[in-house]
């Protein structure tokens, strides 16, 4: 043995030593991911990416811009707004220094605060990204410790009701498009709400408390409603049944005009200001051919604060199989986007938000919607499991094959043509792949086209293309063979 | 005054007396972003979804799937693989009970992880993500606390050096799509320089620290890194030269096969095995047409511990503006990625890491590549304010306006019918916008269409289509209008 030779043996028993040291801590603990969090295989990252593409093509067709804020948002950016409490704080231990807060913020408070930062007055913006929650996950309930927001909104000083209405057209769009079922969007208006509440004897004080009894008309009946204002939140009987007589209504336009008239809630300037602008929306929405889908619902009382003119949401209305996340959402919990049960969408305008960042006080109105993306994946993963229908993780367009021995290098070089042609391919990473076992991954995943190099195609100088499904096969020339592939995936 | 009068006043006051608190507040800070953070602007966000839809193209062409793992592991899957420092833990302090890393892990970790977890065998995949990382930023170096990463591997038992030479050849379409200037891509093989270490009589135990030593050829003179060895690690005067002879060395499959015959590297069978699959690896990037841009370079010294075959690092060659980043990275001084200084790119075989998770060690083999994303983003931003030509941040391909009074309602109108048909087209959010400052707004953000309305072409079932650079109008009827815009616009 050389004195290297040596060395190497050394090396070798070594690195077993480390492999044996590995061996005794690897059984000590099971794999999982961490508390909360979850991976995401190909075949639920292809339907995300199904629905991000929808998505992010109405934005798109919108005009909107992309714009992307930090997880990460200071302490002191968010105090006052949403109070100090500590338990939102998910500052990593080892950031000494710093205070700040990572979710769960509402993502209108970034914008807000990139808005009067940047001094931007106008913009039409969307933002997808991972956000991070503190609170326990349930996971069997779909809430997760990580997970996507999305979210559309217009800021800027227009003419009224304009910039709402295509939020509205917006939602109406990308639910049609993800063919989830049949919908409904919900709308109301913080100042009909504040006005209803004025008109109908609800003390000052008790708007916000009151207002959070309603939005649960949705998942109670108005008995329990009425139960809890007057029981709980010590509201008299009087003011609970007349309040039980408005948020009873739905309607459209008609009812918007029928309010303006009503003897009671004409006397409040707010909520005849709320009246107007609805009708106006309504005149708008239908100009876009959504108000099949919109309803004006007086008992629909979204719960974020910052809210102050137009709000809505949007809820599936099919009987079918309702996601685990949505069905065992138990009463009383709002779901992460702060939608409700059956809710995938939800938002409204909230003119003061800016002008609480902005260090002259400046207000920048904005409307938006968020779109519940996370009960969207989780509906569109419960479709694919239920059809027959195969969920394709690559989009590879052809499949570089051979039957016979010792054509490695033809294939890749074949491959490499196709590549530089910008078609989807790929070859096996075998000198001598069997040809079933190359037809059976196209099978496997999806590949429509084998082209099949042999001794004979190559002195031809074609390649046997072969359509998986119909098991065709043509010759075709290596010249025209990139045309050919691309003819016939044009889908792909 | 009536009651409920009183109370909108109160209501009123007690708002304006919050928003007199909010004002106290506001000017007890400046807003900004937390430490190590950002916002990207539509502007930034444009580049960057150029530069994702160049990668992932490339990807989807090489028939990869798509998988995501969550931002944090489990403190107890890292544990024995990068030593118990605390200092890599990014818990936040509000989730007790869970003990997890969050960064800066290695991307593979997560990924062997995840196969070793799922029993996956093989698969080709990326994966692109918002990662965070501890240490101190240092944000005009471009070291950001919130940053990406974008890897691409191929995981399974395949024959030698095929996935290997299909990474190399992504690195190179990547780079070659980015435009990024003339780029260069190191190989070399962690057997080849084991081997080299030991026939030139480095001790076993001092494998590790020479390699980190030689690793610094890119920034150091090699009397310097010969002066760190001798001096600081130890080595003798002999086994530094002898180093020395081979570390400059430099070439493709011939050099390979030089050393094959070499005297003393030929009696490592390590090094032996490293050339031999280096000749095959050479052979099939002739195949593939990328060996113009790649270098079998002995210098090569990748950090990372579990590479077990071949390393590779693509390298900018071109001697113009440097960014910030890479100019002001320091010598000693590694960027995010693993990559060093005017590296873009890098990766390698990591064989062994997913045995290290799997309960039974059964062993995956990898090999995979990082794309140093964010030093991408910051080239192209540099490159694109250097350029006259002016970044796009929307999509739209027409502006539906109109020069008259009063056709707010006929503007919605065609605007949500081009909607429907799938047009990008915007609409200014006024009753009676000035054409003007219509037309202005198409200048401004390179919208190429305009849709005129007026009560003429409304008569007449036509829209005035006005090429916004040539300023040429001509009448289209409604009918053919979706169709003219298409055919107008299919580059958009």
């Amino acid at each position: 043995m050389t004195v290297s030779q040596i060395d190497e043996e050394v090396a070798k028993l070594l690195e077993l030593k480390v492999q044996l040291g590995g061996d005794e801590s690897r059984h000590q603990f099971t794999l999982k991911t961490a508390k909360g969090t979850r991976d995401y295989n190909p075949k639920q990252m292809a339907i995300r990416e199904k629905v991000f593409n929808t998505i992010i093509s109405c934005f798109k067709r919108h005009g909107a811009e992309n714009i992307d804020t930090p997880v990460f948002e200071l302490k002191e950016t968010l105090t006052g707004k949403y109070g100090e409490d500590s338990k939102y704080d998910l500052t990593p231990a080892s950031w000494s220094g710093n205070s700040l807060f990572l979710d769960p913020t509402p993502s209108q408070v970034p914008f807000a605060r990139y808005l009067a930062m940047n001094k931007v007055t106008n913009i039409k913006r969307y933002h997808i990204a991972k956000v991070y929650r503190r609170d326990n996950p349930a996971m069997t309930r779909g809430r997760y410790r990580e997970f996507y927001q999305c979210d559309f909104d217009i800021a800027g000083q227009y003419d009224p009701m304009i910039p709402d209405a295509e939020c509205l057209k917006i939602v109406h769009e990308i639910l049609s498009e993800l063919e989830l079922g049949d919908f409904r969007i919900k709308v109301n208006d913080r100042r009909i709400l504040d006005g209803m509440f004025a008109v109908c004897g609800v003390p000052d004080d008790k708007f916000r408390t009151i207002c959070s009894t309603v939005d649960k008309l949705d998942k109670m009946s108005w008995e329990d409603v009425r139960s809890e204002m007057v029981k709980e939140k010590g509201l008299s009987e009087e003011a609970a049944d007349q309040i039980g007589q408005y948020v009873s209504l739905q309607g459209g336009m008609d009812l918007a005009e029928r309010l303006l008239q009503d003897a009671k809630m004409s006397q409040s300037k707010q909520a005849c200001a709320g009246l107007t602008d609805m009708k106006q929306l309504f005149s708008y929405l239908q100009l876009f051919q959504v108000t099949d889908k919109v309803v004006f619902d007086l008992s629909l009382a979204r719960g974020l604060d910052y809210y102050t003119g137009v709000i809505y949401e949007a809820i599936l209305t099919q009987t079918g199989p309702v996601p685990v996340a949505a069905a065992q959402n138990g009463a009383g919990e709002k779901a992460e986007e702060g939608v409700s049960v059956g809710s995938v969408a939800g938002g409204g305008r909230y003119d003061g938000l800016v002008g609480m960042f902005d260090p002259k006080g400046r207000k920048v109105p904005c409307v938006g919607v968020s779109i519940g993306i996370e009960r969207v994946f989780s509906i569109m993963e419960q479709k694919a499991e239920a059809s027959a229908e195969k969920v394709r993780t690559t989009e590879t367009q052809v499949m570089v094959a051979s039957a016979q021995k010792n054509l490695l290098e033809e294939r890749l070089r074949l491959t490499a043509e196709l590549w530089n042609a910008g078609i989807k391919a790929e070859v096996m990473y075998k000198k001598n792949p069997k040809l079933l076992s190359q037809l059976q991954h196209c099978e496997d995943s999806g590949i429509p086209l084998v082209a099949i190099l042999g001794e004979q195609e190559l002195k031809d100088g074609v390649v046997k293309l072969r359509t998986v499904h119909s098991r065709e096969e043509i010759d075709v020339s290596r010249a025209k063979l990139v045309e050919e592939i691309k003819r016939r995936t044009l889908d792909v």
